[in-house]
C-alpha cells in the first residue's frame, strides 16, 4: 500500500462538551488516527473549537476572542497530542506528536468582514445585548429565539503563518496538531500580524494547511458515513466517488446545508481541484481506516 | 563569536498583567530575544505563567489545573511567536517562531506531593475554603493575612514527552516556545500520561530542557542585571563570573531568597555542572545580548 501524506480535519463530535468528557472523547478519537499512523502514512491533524472557545470567551470577559482561540488551541491540542501519544505507545511506534499554536492570516478587505455572521459566546437580553454593541461595538443579532448574540465575521483563509515548521515536523515523522479552531484570525499589516476577532472555517482553513503541505490526501471527519444527495429523502442518494463536477453540480442544485456539510463540500472541492493527483475524502472517524483505502467514504477527486 | 544554542527562561516581568498589556510588552521582549538570534544563535524560549494561569483558573471553575496551564501555554505562547515573529521580519531575518503545547514529566513518588506549598488561583474565605477541601479535597492554606487559597505540589521536572520535536525544530533553525509555565505536569503510568494539578518552578523545567537540548548556555532572565550576594545590605557585592563551588558555597550561606533568586540559582547550578562547558547564566533582558558575550550578569560555569 502506497504511503500518503494525509491532512485530517477533526469534527465537533470528536470532543465532547466538558474537559472531563472531552479527555475521555479524545481516548476514543486517538485509536482510528493511530490506525493510519499505523498503516505508515503521515498524518496532520486539525480541529474544530466551537463549544470550547464559546465557554472560554464566556468565562473570561476581558480577554479578547483571538486570545481565546490560541487558549482553546491549548487546551484541545493538550488533550488530543495526549491521547494521540498514549495509543502510539499502545501499539509500539514510536513518534512524537505535538500541538502547535497557529495563526493564519486573512485579507482584511474580505468582504466577510462587512456582514459578520458566525454566533461567538453566551446569549445575552436585548438590553444587554444594546450595551454591548454600544460599549465595545459588538455586532449582536438574535438567534433563534433564544437571545441575543456576538456575531463576528468568517473570512477566508490566505495563509498559515507556521507552515514551514509544520512542514518540517512532518517531514521529520513527527504528528502535528495545527489550525485549531481553524486557525488564529490574523491581518498584516506591514511586518506586523494583528489578531482580529473572527473565526475561520476549521474545513477551509485544513483544506488550506493540506494544500500547502503538499498533502495526498485531505480527510473531512464527519458525523455520516458518506455525504448524501437528497438528504433525509426517500431518495437519497449516498455518494462513494464523484469529480469535482460533479460535486459542484450538486452544491449548485443546493444538495448541502450552509452552515453543516456545505462548508465540507468547499472545501473538500478547493482541494481536490488545487492539483493533480489530490483526494478529498468525507467520511467518519470510525470508518478513516477504510475510507483511505477507499472502502467507504466519499471520494471527491480530479482523477 | 561563536554560535550558541541558548535557552533562555523568561521571567514573569515580561509578560505583564492584562492581554492588552501583555500584548504591548511582547514587543519590547522581543528585541533583546531577537539581537541574540541576529548574532546567529539558536534560542529556544521558556516563559513563567503564574498570574496568567491563576486567571483562568479562577475564571474557568470546572476547569482542571493541567487544562488550564494548557490554555496559559497558547495564550502567552501566541503573543510570543507574533512579536517574536514581527521583530525578526522588521530586521530582515527569515526564520519562524511557534509555541508548543508540552507535557513534562514528573515522578508521582515525588516528596513535594506529601507537602504541596504553591498557591494558585483566587483568595477564599475560612468557610468557602473548608467547602472546597471537602468538595474537591483541595489542600488550602492562609494566605498573608488575605484570605485563604488552594496549594498545589511543585514537583521536580523528570523528562519532556515533546523533547524530541522541540529539538528538530531548533536544528532545521526555527525558534521554538516551550515548557511555558513550567510545562503541564504529567505522571506516567503504563503508557498513560496523566496531567495532575501541580506546578513545576518553571527554571527547573527549562533547566531539564536546556540539558536535554544539548545547549551551551541557559539563560535565567529576571529582573536583576546581576546575582548579588549579602543582598540589600551595605555590604552587598554583586556576582561577575563564578565557579561551582562558589555558588553551593553561597547557597548554603542562605544567599538567596526561597521562592525568588534560590529556584534559580538552584537551576544554574544543575546546569552548569550537567555537563562540561555549558554555562548558566542569570541577568536582566535589556542585557541579554551584552551577557551572552560575557560583559554583564552573572555567569555560574564549571570551567
Amino acid at each position: 500500500m502506497l504511503v500518503k501524506k494525509i491532512m485530517i480535519a477533526l469534527g465537533g463530535n470528536a470532543l465532547g462538551n466538558s474537559p472531563k468528557e472531552q479527555l475521555e472523547l479524545v481516548k476514543e478519537t486517538a485509536k482510528p488516527i493511530v490506525d493510519l499512523i499505523e498503516e505508515g502514512h503521515a498524518v496532520i491533524l486539525a480541529h474544530g473549537n466551537g463549544p470550547q472557545v464559546g465557554m472560554i470567551n464566556s468565562s473570561i470577559s476581558d480577554m479578547p476572542f483571538p486570545e481565546c482561540g490560541a487558549m482553546s488551541q491549548g487546551y484541545i491540542g493538550y488533550h488530543l497530542q495526549n491521547a494521540i501519544l498514549s495509543e502510539l505507545k499502545n501499539r509500539g511506534i514510536d513518534k512524537s506528536v505535538v500541538s502547535l499554536v497557529t495563526q493564519v492570516i486573512v485579507d482584511e478587505n474580505d468582504e466577510a468582514f462587512d456582514k459578520p455572521s458566525k454566533p461567538i459566546g453566551s446569549f445575552f437580553t436585548k438590553e444587554e445585548a444594546d450595551k454591548l454593541s454600544f460599549d465595545k461595538g459588538y455586532t449582536m443579532v438574535e438567534d433563534s429565539g433564544r437571545g441575543y448574540r456576538r456575531v463576528v465575521a468568517s473570512p477566508k483563509p490566505v495563509d498559515i503563518v507556521e507552515k514551514d515548521i509544520i512542514s518540517d515536523i512532518v517531514d521529520k515523522g513527527h504528528i502535528a496538531i495545527a489550525v485549531g479552531g481553524g486557525g488564529i484570525p490574523t491581518i498584516k499589516r506591514g511586518n506586523e500580524l494583528i489578531g482580529v476577532p473572527a473565526v475561520i472555517d476549521k474545513d477551509l482553513a485544513s483544506q488550506k494547511l493540506a494544500e500547502l503541505l503538499d498533502c495526498d490526501i485531505f480527510f473531512i471527519l464527519t458525523a455520516v458515513d458518506k455525504v448524501a444527495i437528497n438528504f433525509g429523502k426517500a431518495n437519497q442518494i449516498d455518494l462513494d466517488k464523484i469529480s469535482i463536477e460533479e460535486a459542484l453540480k450538486y452544491k449548485e442544485e443546493g444538495h448541502f446545508a450552509p452552515g453543516s456539510m456545505l462548508p465540507k463540500i468547499e472545501a473538500a472541492i478547493d482541494f481536490a481541484q488545487s492539483k493533480q493527483g489530490r483526494t478529498t475524502i468525507i467520511s467518519s472517524l470510525e470508518n478513516a481506516k477504510k475510507a483511505v483505502k477507499g472502502e467507504t467514504g466519499t471520494i471527491i477527486t480530479g482523477d
